[in-house]
């Protein structure tokens, strides 16, 4: 087997992914050619309104949701903090049903309600691959009716996906409101949001080859919340500030083209996974996966755990070196390296390494190899 | 004189600017090259990183301020709702002290502040002109010791500058926070920041030939408040979400070009407005003007007030017909045409058409010339 030697792989799009070129050109189009404020009336504000409208459109008719229920934010993290509290604040819940290996965005924003008395929080029990008990979820709702339940759809770390439908009719059951982190999968799979009992869903560009800084919260149209930014009247008076159109044009064509090379990607992207388990497998025999990452879970992620040793504790390090970017846990720590609390949760790094490999449509089997063959040359 | 028929003429630069072409390129270069998540600590990522600090270093050093005051938000009115919540969360503000005349973005998040009894609120004395009555401000703040003060430092609609330095110095004298909106002076006059004693101040990058969805909130080193949007780390702690890199880039670029075109800039912008002002006042007898914007105001902003009959009263609508964008009052309230909140204040709007001009550096003395032009055919 031959590999170039400096080669670049990256294999940590679960932290975030590689601008689609379609997209690029779509943004740097408006970035030089279209600039009136969307909220002026006159013609150069019109032009930018229609660019915001017929994105708002594409991205309802690829979820199956009407238009009136996506809510452009400036990211994921912001669409989970207006969810959450305005949920808690216009509805009066008192009580978040959440799991301890969501998002920090979610996690550190109940912990802040919770400081201020304003939610009880209960934590759904987990299996040792961080697999939601339902039956206990079924429970924690009987008991403390008209919650917010907080469950995200694919773990960004372990790549375990929730059964959403189950969970949004057990919502609908104890009429509690249903607050789900798509962040992971929304361009991943053709998520109908329609089939689901949800309230609100979360995108964030980034992870679909769109751009940073835009996203999107949906909310359903039988449920409305307050503000988190107040101010002009935009986003129906939901989210206020001029609007960022050349974001929103490239988050729109991010989910186009998604949509349209979905089947294509899926496959090679599962293949491409699959492959370097067996590589794994038939080449380390005291390998492990973490969560669900082994067998049903996302298809871009794929969380190996190898044992602990004096080489293995350097393995990101060196793969780094290697020119391969992996990643240990969550991007989200403003580049300090601490324990992922989602390992921690399932006991999964106490005597092992854990290193996430998270693949996207532009990588290759050649990678794959390349990476392989590098983690055999360090670790042994 | 002779003027193109088919001229569009871009007169509202207040509500939202062109992209410079130097920042346009700046951030088509990291939109097609660069994409690791800042946070993550592999080769990928510590490019984006760079990215990040260079650009905050850049705008500090054009503020004269420390990089680590300088928090990058999505937009003015998330940097503006995130001082005004955390000041009052984390400082135990009671009372606030305002104008009637800031921006919706200030105006909204205070309401609903007051609306669930957090704070109480003031509004200093204006006169006709929308001037602050610095007497009676400070006679509040007498009364009303450890307040939050927000003013904004150039009114957008009629142009009113505020004496930043007095300003400062009352609220220090009194033990008070002091928030301005600097969103329209950034990048148009060199606030230094340190001369002033001051705790938040504002910036949208699309004010001056930046991009949508950036912006930054100063907050002095001395200060410390609680993030509006909590979840990874970023922005040390005080926004999360993974960070808009093309955004940042462009913003800091836009503050180069800013700064090193500014007194060139600020001579011939000027040198327009005074044109026009000169121009409409001889050709139209019963013509004013709102606010400081005939004198000392702003340097961008020229609010004229025509006398109200049946042409006038579809001036605005038929200069944009006849390619002309200007404003009747502030963009910021998604493409509904309602009556100015700062014009109905100072009693601007009661008998007479309020049309706000904005100009910019891309602008020219012959636009000037159409414009007139039109408005006369328009109105006589």
């Amino acid at each position: 087997m031959k590999t170039r030697k400096n080669m670049k792989i990256y294999f940590d799009n679960a932290a975030t992914t590689q601008i689609d070129s379609e997209v690029a050109d779509s943004m740097t189009n408006v970035i030089n050619n279209i600039y009136g404020n969307p909220s002026s009336i006159h013609s150069f504000g019109r032009k930018s309104r229609v660019l915001i409208d017929e994105a708002r459109n594409k991205i309802a008719e690829c979820l199956n949701v009407n238009p009136t229920e996506i809510y452009f934010t400036s990211c994921g993290t912001e669409a989970i903090a207006t969810a959450i509290n305005g949920c808690i604040l216009q509805k009066d819940i008192k009580h978040i049903i959440t799991s301890p290996i969501e998002h920090h965005a979610v996690l550190h924003t109940i912990k802040s309600l919770e400081k201020k008395n304003l939610v009880e929080v209960s934590y759904v029990k987990l299996d040792d691959k961080g697999i939601i008990d339902l039956d206990d979820l079924k429970e924690i709702l009987r008991t403390k009716v008209r919650s917010m339940v907080i469950l995200m759809h694919a773990n960004n770390e372990i790549g375990n996906l929730l059964p959403m439908k189950q969970v949004g009719d057990l919502c609908s059951d104890y009429n509690a409101f249903f607050l789900s982190d798509t962040v992971q999968t929304m361009g991943k799979y053709k998520n109908n949001l329609q089939d689901i009992n949800i309230h609100f869903a979360t995108c964030s560009a980034h992870k679909l080859h769109g751009p940073k800084g835009i996203g999107f919260l949906y909310i359903n149209d039988d449920t409305s919340i307050e503000p988190l930014i107040l101010g002009g009247g935009q986003e129906r008076n939901l989210r206020a500030g001029t609007e960022n159109i050349y974001g929103i044009v490239g988050l729109a064509k991010a989910f186009e083209v998604a949509y349209r090379d979905m089947e294509k990607n899926q496959e090679f992207i599962q293949g491409l996974k699959s492959y370097m388990l067996a590589e794994l497998k038939k080449n380390i025999p005291d390998i492990k996966f973490n969560g669900e990452s082994e067998e049903d879970g996302l298809y871009t992620v794929l969380n190996a755990s190898f044992p602990l040793n004096s080489k293995t504790e350097m393995l990101l390090y060196n793969l780094d070196i290697a020119g391969i970017a992996a990643s240990g846990g969550s991007a989200c720590n403003s580049g300090v390296v601490s324990i992922s609390h989602v390992l921690k949760e399932i006991g999964a790094n106490n005597t092992r390494i854990p290193i996430r490999f998270s693949f996207s449509k532009y990588n290759t089997k050649k990678e794959v190899d390349f990476c392989v063959e590098q983690i055999l040359n360090l670790i042994n």
